[in-house]
């Protein structure tokens, strides 16, 4: 065990099968380690590891298994390491899931599973969602993602970042400037959070700004704290919000007291928008750790001073 | 009235919209009819002019509202005329069908809207659709709609067609010809059969042929007897088929008698995987009519020896 330069120690819900992921793939000088003492090296669920960063001395890289990261740039931990975290694993996931909940909501599946009960043959008239227009908050690799899958379903593309420059080969057919979200919201059918919570983007969607939207669905699948909870209800009944799809919370789980749980136009899911499948993840730990062995530039570098 | 040489009959369930959509568009030379006898164009719900080709003397051109014309080109059928159907206006509607369901059954929505009205917050595993293959009957306009979505969604596209030749700029990944059925099937995670009711596809998906399929969701979205519909719950209870999604059946509305309405690994929707909106099929009415009016060849004439 001594002779290994380089000490891995894992903190994960899934810690088991990254145990197995990396003794299986024999990767070079990388040795798995019990002793946050001796690691150099971490790979771990944000919120597992924050309360043991002062436990570990000899700490140089953390890869988190998670995109967001949140819960290790709160101001007064310690930033004397490489943090990264994974990407582009969980555009996917995300657009499946604001696609299929879309699908769903404008095409009446759910009605159409209550006649099947009753032996119904009874046919609605609907609207295609090539003519809807969505909003993406956030135009990073999983608003990307989503905007890709939306053009693929003819839907117009909108996405709002923090300088209004559209990213390098951008999916979105107009980008927006954050500070536009009014005439950005205006015409948009379906809005989509995928904002990480930094101190920009915490209370975002407020009651001043989602009373500019009309009728519209809200998914909120990046960070809870981005949306103001309590003025989520009343924007319902005011008509801005249609139905809300909500995977994120300020606190999770979502307390039982929560009004999400019983209100007929919010769709409560439990943070599963996107998880991270641990071999999907591994693939970057050993992706980034083959760069530190080598010594290179490590991928997906987090910047401590934007939060993500 | 008796200025106009070109005279049209409509027989619809959505006469109204039609006659007022014609109306509106004051198409030179052509004005609307009530009396079949005088009428040299129709424009018609094939199921609702079927009985009346014998009441048509003057009939030149039949655009149907629908994509399958079956019901119009059974042998006995005068075939005296143009017949033409409405093309490229379905693959839309029938991709968020299938991609819709599909991502509903994968991602567990519906065991999460169970878990909400107990306030339940209990994340499950699940699979991305990214590593699924999807496999498709026809390669058509409406098949290669779903191919195209389904792409960007990261899946494995397969296409089944007559004569095993990808469609010209073919989005399908495999083509496969009709007779090759069992080596196409044998990976599908998804089966969607879009095909037209031909002598040749009648009864195609058979129990021998769905004995190859293993755990595969199956849509039936094109026409209903495509299906042989006794074969399908042996088929559910024997492994091929996981789950079926059916919008269309030999026989509609589905009888109140027909086992498919109970069973819960069947999924029973009143053919509303695609519809004609008018203004769409007028759409392509009109762009015939000027083609009629110019003497130029028709768009979207049917074969009536293909049957499509």
């Amino acid at each position: 065990m001594n002779n290994f330069t380089n000490k891995v120690y894992i903190a994960s819900k899934d810690q088991a099968e990254y145990a197995s992921l990396i003794n299986n793939a024999q990767l070079e000088d990388l040795v798995i380690t019990q002793d946050k003492s001796l690691a150099n090296i971490v790979l771990a669920d944000p919120p597992l590891i924050v309360n043991d960063l002062p436990n570990l001395p000899k700490l140089e890289w953390l890869q988190s298994t998670f995109a967001g990261v949140d819960a290790l740039v709160v101001s007064g931990l310690r930033q004397d390491y490489e943090l990264t975290n994974v990407k582009g694993i969980f555009g996917q996931q995300i657009s499946e899931y604001v696609v299929g909940n879309t699908i769903e909501y404008f095409r009446h599946f759910s009605t159409y599973r209550q006649q099947q009960l009753k032996s119904q043959w009874q046919p609605h008239p609907y609207q295609s969602l090539a003519d809807k227009s969505i909003l993406v908050l956030g135009t990073g690799d999983i608003g990307c993602h989503v905007a890709k899958v939306c053009n693929a379903l003819g839907m117009k593309t909108g996405g709002v970042n923090r300088t209004g420059i559209p990213a390098k080969a951008s999916p979105f057919k107009y980008t927006f400037h954050i500070g536009e979200f009014k005439s950005a919201v205006k015409d948009a059918d379906i809005i989509v959070s995928t904002l990480p919570s930094t101190p920009d983007t915490r209370g975002y969607l407020n009651a001043a700004r989602l009373a500019h939207a009309d009728n519209a669905l809200l998914f909120s699948v990046g960070r809870g704290d981005v949306l103001v909870e309590e003025d989520l209800i009343p924007a319902i009944e005011n008509g801005n919000i249609a139905h809300a799809f909500l995977d994120v919370f300020e606190q999770e789980p979502l307390p039982k007291s929560s009004p999400f749980w019983s209100h007929d136009k919010v769709s409560v899911t439990p943070h599963i928008a996107a998880v991270s499948f641990p071999h999907q993840v591994f693939e970057q730990f050993k992706e980034n750790y083959l760069r530190w062995y080598d010594g290179f530039k490590l991928q997906n570098r987090v910047d401590f001073k934007k939060g993500y």
